[in-house]
């Protein structure tokens, strides 16, 4: 996009037009050469940065907070609830850490494990919350180590609760959370943005609200950089607390918890925690209806809101930060309604770009993985440095085994017994199979009524872009051509469009016609004998389960399949077909029949033996048609095959 | 371009293959990741390769023997030779090692120097001829590290001619060329590809043919990759000779050296320093006509076509070697008679590519020194890397200072008395200069009747390209708009298209505008307040001589205006507008109007005062119309300027 504001600088005052023109002895090595264009700016900011440009530029935002759940299930649901409320646009969310869950633990539902979830396979920029009470210095350095090297990069820095009644200070020891704050400064420096809390109406533990307005002063000036306040119930309570925080020189943004009432209950249950006195008015209204949670929760929306416009309309606050309580209605109804919640259908790229530091000059992935998404980020993880400008030489990408088909951010949303009904309780040949990939891309239910919206290889609903192509996909499933990945050809439609655009506007954006499917070798055969035909036109890659491999790409060269033209950048060109990982997602792929589909069923059934066959026999293929400004002859080539073989 | 072999490979043989799914465990530190795409295998290939290459795929080929000329002037001419008859193709060129000329040191008539020449700046493969006779060790060590320092990658390795009639071994010494040929092999192992002199009459020095056969087989054996002969007068001794070669087990390839009679006088000389004896019956066609030039070029031609026809028509013979006695008529005339001789239109890149190693990978240059590439290259030789994929940030480059204006292959190749002709003995004002620039653009002859061909920014007329620009570039030059470089947008032409087209067939090339010119900070100022209007299109870089630097270019950030998309490849954008480049070209820029035009006249003379002028308050102006699908803007934002100037 175009900078609006002209940029006036004479050549002795830029130190970067000193750079371009500097002596010819010095040699440019630099790495920096590689760098990605910043398509993004966020993905270049540090959190501070981001509230600060968003404050600069009169936008107001919306943040969300989570707490760890208790089952590997509910860790899976939580996850496709980060997927969908990310939607909405919150600048960050925040995770809280529970002493009792061992949260710095590698399991998947400790606090540490959801933040880098949040952070690795949602792309959301993530606050993981630490407690320092009751810990060792050492505990506390190894969780802020992992943390680190997980790629979170935001600590919220607090207390927690004493573990017993008669808690006493430990010399030396962590007994507030400004030593926790201290503790990271020291330890590693500048590298988190820290957030405290603020307590609007005075922690109920501070000698004083005074007092407790000095000690949120020390933690700011011992290194935090923003505040989150606990809850309060009326917004005349936060305005005047940040008044007296601006008194007493703090300068920070100061961020209200917003906590939509949500339920009789859970409003008694915070209420017994944080100490806090519910006004009588909001007593008066909720009493009379607590049996009633629709009604409380439509009461708690409504006063949510009024609170949250009042606060905006002070012009003293520029972002609001829900405790959603891991739910999703109400807080999503209060921010429809405040117009924050923005589904911005623009992507910088066109997947879903990663939060950790490390990836942030990613910008090309191949295209085999674009359904699994979280996978590839699983399988990359240990990456040192990412492909970004080009995909370059094909031998390097070393991908990690997927051994845990079970890790809970790469399962399955729908339990077995779902999957069965989608996938059929009982198959009776490979024409079954081919049935039940009709049913996923027409969208009409299955011979027993159930629609398929799911498959081993992508577990969302069909993608808006493929729906494009949903005519002739639905034909080629019908005969046994197995589809699982495809893009229409795109020859310059606008960044912009709702459907294929990505990327900054004012830009084009183009793709070459993809399809990759499962088929039969017999196709195979038909389909060798028919692609010669469109040799200079049509790369093919066809493999099988024990990797015997026909291509015909030039050297292992990979082959931009997506790519965007911007003003004043680099070109992009965020998916490749590359045909070395194309191996490495050949395992995967031949793998999901087995430990997805097949193992639904009892060993040695006969579903299973289907699936199993079809696993040992079929092959993996995928077309790329080059000439992007033709009418797709993808389809010309699969009819061709078919008409080889009648 | 699409390999038109299947290549089918299980995994387990495929080392590649398994290189792709490998254990998650290692990291990918590979620098090939930013390697280029394989845009011509040539660019990859050592010249033995290359042969190889030729000769399986049953393509002929030739190359062109030059030696060091005596002047700082016959260098210059001799570049541009190298210039022309480069661009018919020769699989490489050498240059020949004079022991009496320093071959070896950094004078611009040097064998080193002009080898480096060839290779660097005019991007020819070729092979330094070296002899060893009469040398230390340390010396001959010595010129070849210098080589390898500066990109020669070919060795002629010979033994020379002795200093004094009474010529005796030295005991170690390097007496015979398989000295030199395994001291190569020692000292550099295979980083050099080394050829050898064959003679297919044997060495006028050699005890009999027999012996000579053994001596040639020694250097085969020592090392050499392959044989060039010494001329002769008959096919049938060639084809003998090499046949007796292969009779004793010499299996490289060997080239027959063709030497084209060009007159009477070139001949007896040559015959005397190689001893050897010139048939009857070409010396009873010659003698009589020994006055007549023109009429022993004609028989030399006719001669030396003759014999090639036999040659290849043999089918024992893949290549031949033209020793042009720095001439370009005679070989050019037999080369193009045989159909060897192939200006092809069609460039892996849209500029033409350095030969050294280090810049193989090169595949990006900013777009300011598309006129100036020897200048672009001087300037960039200290780096370690190249940038490809993407020019990336722009603050590494660190560009050479250009100090050297007279280095003789950035040297104009017109005369000062020439320069004069074209640009004005005498300036009246800035008028005569816009006129200067105009008669550059229409070819038509200036006021003293005489064409503009060369421009201190452009030593050679007007690209075929920008003829697609004419009219509108005659228009704004006539008003002070003085156009230095220009392309126009291509919204996709095929990569075969015979001006605009580059990279392998089957591919796609596109453009956005591009326009840069110097002009008056009056029209400045107007230009500034009528690209307001264009701000979300238009792309700009204003700076004076000062550096004052007006930009609306996001984050400094590069742009690429030039990109190809092809076949089974990533895509490839060669140019690039680099803000930070834009500044050391701006140094450039306007040192060339001094350097090369203001310098013609007297000091404190009018003209030069006029120059000095525009040199002080001109503006240098880039403009890029990002919206390339559309037309091109740019006309119209000048065209909008010099309304508001009205």
């Amino acid at each position: 996009m175009v900078n609006e504001t002209q940029h006036t600088c004479s050549a002795s005052s830029s130190s970067r037009s000193d750079g371009g023109s500097s002596s010819g002895s010095e040699s440019s090595k630099d790495n920096s050469r590689c760098s990605t264009p910043v398509l993004d700016s966020d993905r270049h900011e540090r959190l501070r940065e981001k509230m600060r440009r968003r404050q600069d530029a009169g936008d107001k935002w919306f943040s969300l907070e989570f707490f760890p759940p208790r089952t590997a299930n509910a860790a899976v649901n939580l996850i496709s609830r980060f997927d969908r409320m990310g939607a909405g646009g919150p600048l960050f969310i925040d995770v809280t850490w529970h002493p009792a869950g061992d949260p710095g633990s590698d399991k998947e539902t400790s606090s540490m494990i959801i933040a880098n979830t949040a952070v690795n396979y949602c792309g959301l920029e993530t606050i993981l919350h630490m407690t320092c009470c009751n810990q060792t210095k050492d505990d506390i350095t190894g969780h802020l180590q992992k943390a680190k090297r997980l790629g979170l990069k935001n600590i919220m820095a607090l207390r927690g609760d004493p573990a017993g009644e008669e808690w006493e200070e430990e010399v030396d020891g962590f007994n507030y959370a400004v030593d926790l704050v201290k503790h990271i400064r020291n330890e590693f420096e500048d590298y988190f943005d820290i957030c405290v809390a603020g307590y609007p109406k005075g922690h109920p533990e501070a000698e004083s609200y005074e007092a407790d307005l000095r000690h949120l002063k020390e933690k700011v000036f011992a290194g935090a950089d923003f505040i989150i306040t606990q809850l309060f119930f009326r917004p005349e309570t936060f305005l005047k607390f940040m008044k007296d925080c601006q008194a007493i020189g703090i300068t920070c943004p100061i961020i209200p918890g917003i906590f939509p009432i949500q339920g009789y209950h859970s409003l008694r249950q915070l209420v017994k925690l944080s100490k806090l006195e519910v006004p009588q008015e909001i007593k008066d209204v909720i009493e009379p209806i607590k049996d009633n949670d629709a009604a409380i929760r439509n009461y708690g929306v409504e006063l949510a809101v009024s609170m949250c416009r009042e606060l905006l309309e002070s012009g003293m606050v520029h972002g609001l930060h829900f405790y959603t309580l891991n739910r999703e209605v109400a807080t999503t109804e209060v921010l429809k309604r405040l117009g924050l919640w923005k589904e911005d259908p623009r992507r910088p790229l066109p997947w879903a770009v990663s939060a950790h530091p490390k990836r942030r000059v990613e910008d090309v992935r191949p295209i085999f993985w674009a359904s699994r998404p979280k996978s590839y980020i699983y399988r990359t993880q240990e990456w040192d440095d990412f492909p970004n400008g080009r995909w370059g030489n094909s031998s390097s990408p070393a991908f990690g085994e997927l051994k845990d088909y079970y890790l809970f951010y790469l399962k399955s949303k729908s339990p077995r017994e779902e999957l069965l009904k989608m996938w059929g309780e009982e198959l009776t040949g490979e024409e079954s199979v081919f049935e039940v990939f009709t049913c996923y891309i027409t969208g009409e239910p299955n011979r027993n009524g159930y629609k398929v919206t799911c498959m081993p290889w992508n577990d969302d609903p069909l993608a808006t872009e493929t729906n494009l192509l949903k005519d002739q996909l639905e034909r080629v499933n019908r005969r046994g051509i197995l589809t699982i990945n495809s893009q229409p050809n795109i020859n310059g439609k606008p960044s912009t469009d709702p459907i294929v655009g990505w990327g900054p506007s004012g830009g084009y954006v183009f793709q070459k016609a993809y399809l990759e499917f499962f088929t039969s070798s017999e196709i195979v055969t038909a389909l060798l004998k028919v692609l010669r035909k469109y040799e200079l036109r049509v790369n093919y890659h066809i493999v099988n389960v024990k990797g015997q491999n026909i291509t015909n790409a030039p050297d292992l060269q990979p082959n931009a399949v997506t790519w965007g033209i911007f003003p004043g950048r680099e070109i992009i060109q965020p998916t490749v077909v590359d045909p070395v990982s194309f191996l490495s997602w050949k395992d995967e792929a031949f793998a999901l029949w087995i430990e997805q589909w097949a193992k639904l069923y009892e060993e040695e059934s006969p579903s299973r033996m289907i699936i199993q066959y079809i696993h040992d026999n079929y092959y993996l293929v995928n077309l790329v048609d080059n000439d992007f400004p033709l009418e797709n002859c993808l389809w010309q080539v699969v009819e061709d095959t078919f008409e080889l073989l009648n």
